[in-house]
């Protein structure tokens, strides 16, 4: 029997109404014969209630309480999630008193093993043995997503999207068929819809450029999730809990089929959420770099693009992107660093930045897309002020104010309008 | 070292300025040299907002999963209270980086260990050796109230007000010094200030007096937890979170002192959420009660009065008393048992009721209180649907829309506004 395993998203269990319609699919597919394990999260808007009451005790929050604190939304989800199958299932005949047609579990309950980088864990392991017994028992499991446990019994949580991630790893340990990422989008897009009103609906995509367009902002994915699917070759179908369209298939490039050949230019992502951090001033010598980003990584900050001037007068000047979320921290870290052992170096910040980026797998046996990109900006009139760039991807860092106009004219120059 | 278990009701932590002065209330209690232990309830009207919420989905909602929904409301304000401490700790110099002043913890981090009955689960065993070596190391553990674990590691929740309970059991099981109630009153009153303006405070309670007063409505502590502190002889302060003043301890009878040779009647309680059942047209016999109340017992329903009248034409009535929340459950119950033993029986029901009490150690040893009391309500116009009697109280079913003259000319009748 085929062994889905389903995520629901904040928008699709963002109201009763909309958590009964989960039910009624989940037992819609148990019904068509196969066993199902949803994974749910927290409804929408209620992570982020939960995240300003931190913030109003402290600006930077983020620790084992903290944890403990936003991985209660999702825990309202499961049980709303359960009591309504169970509702639902008794309304069909499907149970009778005393039985139950789901089981709600939280991350410990499962057996969701993480390390303890609070707000930011992984998974290490997960006992499926609890799940196997219900599903073989036809009780479909209701699962927290977003959580864990750390070896010490500590709720963790997997970071903004993590029940993406909680999802495909479950379905990875359940060696499950497939995993369907239910949201508020019928799928994934050539670029954000909000952004510019021509953009397509992709019908497959490889893990590759999912994960560009996922890391730079096309926000339907969380990264990792799909790296996970990837690893274990999990198919990923991302499809709209709100109808019935077909959405959009993740899968390996060699699935691709036609579509490779024709399209060199995939999607254009968008992430406003960039803040530009310059330390001047630095005296050059080995081991500089690895001691910045080694105290940043054990703070945990994501650093993305990072450029390096070629030194005047023995000293560096180092420049880096973090998300954010992480500035305040950051900023600890680095005035922590200065204390201890670069006196002299000045922090320049820059915030309100945004970064596009155009993906496709199609561009590495394609020249000149990065001269058509920079070539586009510039007759819009938009000034380029990192570039980074991969085999599949390349971005540009600009400022906010001009993201959508850029979005608009990648979309328009690279005929994504015409995707079908 | 004096240990003391401290218990912050949901308008204690309201808001997240309420929750900064539970954190320096119980800093402080730390500085004076007391070891502490807190135990929370979630902000007010959280769980009034979760069980809406479920309600919404099913009219009987009570399950397991609706135990791990209303669950999250005591994880909320652990999380907040446990991240206002260590900030607050931080903000005095108390801890250096790294180190934690205060720890959260859920029931099954803790191991409140309860049976399986959700919703109205009783504690079985609390593991301290996690809370003592916290103790040991000066770290407040932030405990939730609430809520248990069964044995299959389901979450369980100890029914409303239930945190009481969570902290007189922790406070046993620590063999603590004293457990300090901290709710939005500054006390136990003669009577509720809210139906009677001559309310005044009692510095000194027995148990038993307490245990009466909160079953019927003085809604202050929760019975159980009385009954639980009178076991260990554990002396409850009642207190304010609002104000400085010394509340009302509640203590056995020979620690009551003078008061108890001067006063008859120690309060009058109203409880206003009552529905009357009566069965009638049961055929007379050997455990025909047993039969009826072993029903709705197995169905975890709290009945309170019961009467049953003098048999006539072989045929009997039986009326009780329940709680409004009880209602549609215990006519479920009714229903099944008509159908399967009693098919002539009649159920009428009667809603709007309230039960007034007068309560007091004092009328033990002092004739006339009684019938002073039904003197008092005849002379105020108010008719009396059934009576019940016990050793140190006086309760009367009345119409609920006579509640609140009822309490005040009792109140004034028995001269508790000249209590000081």
């Amino acid at each position: 029997m085929a062994l889905v395993v389903q995520k629901f998203g904040g928008t699709s269990v963002g109201t009763i109404e909309r958590i009964q319609s989960v039910a009624c699919l989940a037992l819609d597919s148990q019904a068509r014969g196969q066993d199902v394990v949803l994974v749910v999260s927290a409804m929408s808007g209620e992570t982020n209630r939960l995240v300003e009451l931190a913030l109003q005790i402290h600006p930077s929050p983020y620790s084992q309480e903290y944890d403990l604190l936003i991985a209660s939304g999702e825990q309202v989800a499961v049980g709303l999630v359960t009591l309504a199958i169970n509702t639902e299932a008794a309304k069909r005949g499907l149970i009778k008193k005393g039985e139950v047609a789901a089981k709600g579990l939280l991350g410990y309950q499962v057996g969701i093993l993480t390390d303890s980088i609070f707000s930011k864990a992984r998974i290490q392991a997960i006992d499926t043995s609890r799940l196997q017994n219900l599903i073989a028992h036809r009780v479909i499991p209701v699962i927290a997503g977003f959580q864990g446990v750390d070896p010490e019994s500590n709720i963790t949580t997997l970071g903004r999207g993590g029940s993406d991630t909680s999802a495909v790893a479950i379905a990875a340990a359940l060696r499950a068929d497939a995993c369907e990422i239910y949201t508020d989008v019928d799928g994934v897009y050539t670029t954000d819809p909000r952004l510019c009103k021509d953009a397509k609906k992709i019908s497959r995509i490889s893990y590759e450029e999912m994960m560009e367009l996922a890391s730079l902002g096309a926000k339907v994915l969380q990264i990792r999730s799909v790296e996970l699917a990837a690893k274990y070759a999990l198919p990923l179908q991302v499809r709209s809990s709100f109808n019935s369209s077909e959405g959009t298939l993740v899968v390996s490039q060699d699935l691709l089929g036609e579509r490779m050949e024709q399209v060199v230019v995939a999607g254009v992502a968008a992430d406003d959420a960039q803040v530009k951090m310059s330390l001047q001033n630095i005296p050059d010598g080995a081991g500089v770099a690895a001691r910045i980003f080694g105290a940043l990584s054990r703070a945990s900050i994501v650093v993305d693009v990072i450029v390096q001037d070629v030194p005047s007068n023995g000293l560096l000047t180092i420049s880096f992107t973090i998300g954010r979320s992480d500035h305040l921290k950051a900023r600890e870290v680095l005035e922590e660093l200065r204390a201890q052992s670069f006196s002299a170096m000045r922090i320049a910040e820059q915030a309100e930045l945004a970064k596009v980026s155009v993906v496709g797998v199609g561009m590495q046996h394609h020249p000149g897309v990065a001269s058509k990109m920079f070539q586009i900006l510039a007759e819009a009139g938009i000034n380029i002020q990192l570039i980074t760039t991969s085999e599949i991807k390349i971005s540009c860092l600009i400022a906010s104010k001009s993201m959508k106009r850029a979005v608009e004219c990648l979309h328009q120059g690279f005929e994504l309008h015409r995707v079908d």
